[in-house]
């Protein structure tokens, strides 16, 4: 029997995954590709930390070197995240001829262009199924299902954290704060949640899958994002009433050969199958030339769903180099990942809007704000304005959505009503999609 | 610029659609692939015949030798459909050396073992993606985004016309026959329904399914397959009260290393994502070791999404035939497919039931039932007694939903109670699906 080894990266969440998955699974592994997948070397911080899987101490090492002029080692696998060194990891693989499978969506976010170039020098193979929905296989759906189509919408939930938070605010009304103090202790979120709820995340993984279903560049600075901390659960109860559920979308289109792309908590219609997307799942869903609308959905983190992914692109590189032909990654690209296609700015946007103004109960303010939206060429669909009417000085909410308005026209009306006089906060805006 | 010729056994709907896709988006395929794929002979049956693409009447004939033996062509797209000659076409392009592809799912589900046999001898590939969920990739998600997880349970709603109807009689709340009346005046549904509404198409896909993901052979005779004429408007209603929808599902487990493999109209929860599934769209919900639950969605059958698959098989080939490493397929088979896995008779099913009994409105009757019920181990869950009481000898419906009950128990419980002098129709019986 043939053996392909392999090196790790990191033994964090994801590598004792993937040492568990390769383990568990390696005849089903073995008998499917007429080799034996090894693990040959292990980079960690601490030699001696408690590990999640048992592994030969003697695979371990504190030295990158011990992979990288390993000349055994085939694959390496990048699962330690961020940016330097895993960059500087990934780069020094490479320049030893070495393959790459990498979960790392930051890197290839930000540095896709280098990564590539570096991997096709060499004839070699960088693949990065676990970077988007973790072990859902939506990448290579893109890639190889659809590769004879033609993408002209997507629209995702990708971040499992942000989807969990949102989805028990509306479950059981409660709001941002506690929502996220209850899933630090459990775990579901970070200590620094920024990552997750300001969009960070879902920011990186969007620019990957704009690259790879528009055949274009994604810099991080040509897609708009925007978090959910501002959403308050009257607003989610809003939305409700007017037939939405509140989810943190990333949306990217081709409009006319001009892509748009961003990320922000999206009004959807509950009838939508996006709409039961809930907890810590995760889904994109394609609208396409050919084959219509398509939808790709599971857990899209988690130990044991990335490593699934990371197994995934290993066996297709061992497959590629049992066929004496690895090196054909970026071919596979729907187009050249370095054709640098022309993005929307926000302001052009086009779209239906949810504004919260919080007003003083005063005669005429609605007529003011409607003044000024109407003066932006902003037409509203409905009105619901609460709170008890006790005259005078009393804040209340005025909920409006509109009809179809242009983001740049909405910023500066917004800008101005926040000006006037009887507004007494921030008027909250939301985007509605509906088709 | 290198050229791999194809060519086409029928030009009906989805050959017109390749046709279409592949000249649509020859650029596309061409920068992506390094290569051009180019079109070189139709099969058909009339030359004369108007056609839904315009193709050189050069390429057509109605000789298959001009196909298998023009050494230039190197891929046949099957797509004719049906047992013979569809078959004898594609042996004889295996013989030829040629490479297949086909969205042929009785072909498949039917003769696999021959099939498979005959490409391997000759070193080439046999690719099938178009034959289950049209343009979805769920064969490719299985094959290899999967590639190391381990398959517990699949679950699918793969036939388009079958879910249309039943989608619209619950929709609509209309009779079964008014509905594919309908459905057949507008092309949704064929002359002879037989095929989808009795669930013979489901049962092929579930046939392919079920190889690929639990690694077995899958004789038609091991699965149960039922159809959907039975159900009365009434049972939706009923199943609606109850929390449910029916669904017409395919159903797979791996029960302990033997299968469990069945096709028939379930009631599922309301709030599953498979329940929302609706009108011709097809979906694949799966539940695996690693990756937890993931599903598939999108448009099974139509011109283009078949097109979509059928050509992401030819890419697929077509780089591996430019790596010089064709005849892969079927080493990329979960399992061999050659390995006959055990099946559980569908009467060792354990399964929550629904039966509709028609009942002489007498006093005892109920007690009776549930009599006979008890004697076969079958506990009651919930019972629902309609229909006015005139006394005597109008028929009522009595509903009852079961706990958990063996598949044999409940038949010969129903068999003798259908006996009873007070039952004077047929009882109804559907299955539960909860978890």
């Amino acid at each position: 029997m043939k053996k392909i080894a392999i090196g790790l990266l990191g033994l964090g969440n994801v590598g004792s995954g993937v040492v568990k998955l390769l383990s568990d699974n390696a005849d089903a592994i073995e008998s499917r590709l007429g080799a034996r997948v090894e693990v040959k070397r292990i980079l960690v911080r601490e030699v001696d930390k408690p590990r999640l899987v048992e592994v030969d101490p003697a695979l371990v090492t504190r030295e990158v070197s011990d992979l990288l002029h390993d000349p055994d080692i085939k694959i390496v696998l990048e699962l330690i995240g961020g940016d330097d060194p895993a960059r500087e990891y990934v780069l020094g693989a490479f320049a030893a001829g070495k393959h790459v499978v990498t979960a790392n969506k930051l890197l290839l976010a930000t540095h896709a262009d280098q990564l590539l170039d570096a991997a096709e020098q060499k004839n070699v193979d960088l693949f990065y199924e676990a970077s988007v929905c973790g072990g859902v296989p939506v990448l290579r759906a893109l890639r190889e299902g659809l590769a004879s189509d033609r993408i002209d919408q997507l629209l995702g939930i990708v971040n499992g954290t942000y989807n969990y938070i949102l989805t028990k605010m509306t479950d059981e009304r409660r709001a941002f704060d506690e929502v996220l103090r209850e899933a630090q202790a459990q775990g579901y979120a970070e200590a620094d949640p920024a990552l997750d709820v300001d969009g960070h995340d879902a920011h990186h993984k969007l620019a990957i899958l704009v690259a790879l279903s528009f055949g274009t560049r994604a810099p991080l600075g040509s897609i708009y994002r925007e978090g959910i901390r501002h959403i308050a659960p009257v607003d989610i109860q809003y939305a409700d009433r007017f037939g939405y559920k509140i989810k943190p979308l990333v949306i990217a289109r081709d409009i006319d050969g001009r892509i748009e792309a961003r990320v922000h908590p999206t009004l959807i219609p509950k009838r939508w199958l996006l709409a039961s997307v809930d907890g810590v799942f995760n889904a994109v869903y394609v609208s396409s030339y050919a084959l219509g609308h398509s939808m790709y959905y599971g857990r899209g983190a988690g130990m044991m769903p990335t490593a699934v992914a990371v197994v995934s692109d290993i066996i297709e590189i061992c497959r590629d180099i049992l066929a004496h032909a690895p090196g054909t990654a970026s071919a596979r690209m729907r187009r050249s990942p370095r054709t640098q296609r022309p993005f929307h700015d926000i302001g052009d946007l086009a779209s239906r809007y949810y504004f919260r103004f919080s007003v003083l109960d005063r005669p005429g303010v609605l007529a003011q704000i409607a003044g000024v939206l109407g003066e932006h060429a902003i037409s509203i669909s409905e009105v619901v304005q609460e709170g008890k009417r006790e005259g005078g000085e009393r804040p209340v909410t005025v909920v409006v959505t509109t009809h179809m308005a242009r983001e740049r026209n909405v910023q500066s009306a917004l800008a101005q009503i926040n000006r006037l006089a009887s507004v007494v906060e921030r008027t909250r805006l939301l985007r509605i999609l509906e088709s």
